[in-house]
């Protein structure tokens, strides 16, 4: 059992309203590999840069993360994002971007990566997403992330990377882009229509939506009031829902199965906007996860729901 | 046992990319009393025109509701809007508004509605809110909405207002607005202390999400391929809500209740948005009604939803 995810990792420089850090260890890669690290064995394939130093990979290692496919490449230096959230934290504002080793990132997987029993193709360029998914061999579940900057570029490749996985999770505003579909029902069955067996669209502090064989499942964001550094949300849902499934699901995708890989998804997100960088979800504990799981699911509990004889004809 | 509601009747000129309508009945009253009108007894206190025909009344009393404060202003026009929506559909662009009568109206209670057994303050001047809560004396529970024009412009007398209800129902924009607050959960919370007890936040297609006493409770937004006018969504949700706790809750503002009034409000905005104007709930029946509230419910149930063993270390 293992779940392996390709993606960038990263050094993050981040400012919202309420500080700035600099240089924090951040990255596609790393916020999911973090968060599916709570609920099954991870493998993170990446490259870094020198600069890259024991301690950042120490994060990794201490949650049981295997970094044997992270390549090292002597003299290089890492992948490097500054970014700032104003007031409202929905939008980043990137201030600078310096793909350093990460522009030349071929992506290696070694024998127990080509092997696991599930793959997530993070955010990198499609053609290296479609390399990576023809390279695996391990017959799991293959789940893809993008951005817009692929969908404005590279609309065909990622277009034929869909095409080969079972699951795609995007952003509520990527969905409407790449299928040019403004409803987000009809733009979600476009992408089934691709191939995979469902779409997630995130939907950031508003929650998520699962569309699949079995229709469809909504659910809200956890509430929170204080939300400092929303850099990694998405990763960490990822991470969240793909470690879940991967772990627990016995390939077993059902409604059930995939609402709970849901809710996961989202409790780890709302943890890695708590903080800075990964600074949250590296302190987590067990205990925290099943607290806020279950005071999630209170919070969107419709068990008692009946219309019963509430119209008036029943009167 | 009837509800009251104090707002716009008008004629609606809409174009959406499904079509368009001339003068079609709308209002936020309008939409409001049809969709209330389905779980309790209606009368609404609105102004209109000589304009305003046999076969518009006929709309509202058809369905029960109470005309008798329906007052006509005998040589006036009706309120009338013409707006358009874009293909996302999101938000209305105001091509024409023409008060008429309504830049006139003084709202008048008669004993019924003042004895009511509650209130609904609909998008009004903020001063007339006001005005028709010192003359209610029904004791029952008195809910409110507003709109960025009163928050932009008689921001003191919309707080003013709001410290005398029970409920307060705004969009997700305007609770941001109001309280110049980004965390709609602080947003919420800002209201809260005010004096409503609960605050529910609309959040269209994303859905909406309850603050109160008890905490928090988010649903997702019935998913539905196709909006064809998405005017009067907000009302015909408050209506659904507001109609089902008058008429069901019996004074129990507990979780249940006001969940369940949650999810009524959440499918009459749906079946709203499915035709232009009111068209679509007009030819509704209350086997379409238990059908979708009952879709609706098993889209966001999380009864399975146990954490179990999934986390590493319980392995």
């Amino acid at each position: 059992m293992s779940l392996v995810v390709v993606g960038s990792v990263a050094f993050d420089s981040v400012a919202t309203p309420f500080g700035e850090r600099e240089r924090m260890l951040g990255g596609s890669a790393t916020h999911f590999s973090l968060a599916a690290s709570f609920f099954t064995q991870v493998r993170v394939v990446g490259i870094v840069g020198e600069d890259f130093g024991e301690e950042e990979v120490a994060v990794l290692t201490r949650r049981g993360i295997d970094t044997e496919d992270l390549e090292r490449v002597a003299g290089g230096s890492t992948f490097f994002w500054r970014g700032r959230y104003d007031f409202d934290l929905n939008a980043a504002q990137t201030l600078d971007t310096q793909l350093n080793v990460f522009a030349g990132f071929q992506p290696k997987l070694s024998e127990g990566s080509r092997t696991a029993s599930a793959l997530f193709l993070g955010n990198i360029q499609p053609g290296l997403q479609s390399a990576v998914r023809s390279e695996y061999e391990g017959g799991g579940l293959v789940g893809l992330d993008s951005m817009n900057l692929w969908i404005d570029t590279q609309r065909g490749a990622l277009i034929d990377a869909i095409r080969t996985v079972d699951a795609v999770l995007l952003n509520d505003a990527e969905v409407r882009s790449l299928t040019e579909e403004p409803n987000t029902v009809r733009a979600a069955r476009k992408l089934r229509e691709l191939g995979p067996r469902f779409v997630v669209v995130k939907r950031g502090e508003y929650g998520a939506a699962l569309f699949g064989e079995e229709g469809f499942f909504g659910m809200p964001g956890y509430p929170l009031e204080t939300v400092v550094d929303p850099t990694g949300a998405g990763d960490s849902f990822a991470g969240g829902f793909f470690g879940y499934l991967e772990g627990h699901g016995d390939g077993d995708l059902s409604q059930a199965v995939l609402r709970r890989a849901m809710a996961v998804g989202s409790v780890m997100a709302s943890f890695n906007v708590e903080g800075f960088g990964t600074e949250r979800v590296q302190a987590l504990t067990d205990a925290d996860i099943r607290q806020r799981f279950d005071d999630f699911k209170s919070m969107m509990s419709v068990e008692s729901l009946q219309l019963a004889s509430a119209l008036r004809s029943d009167l």
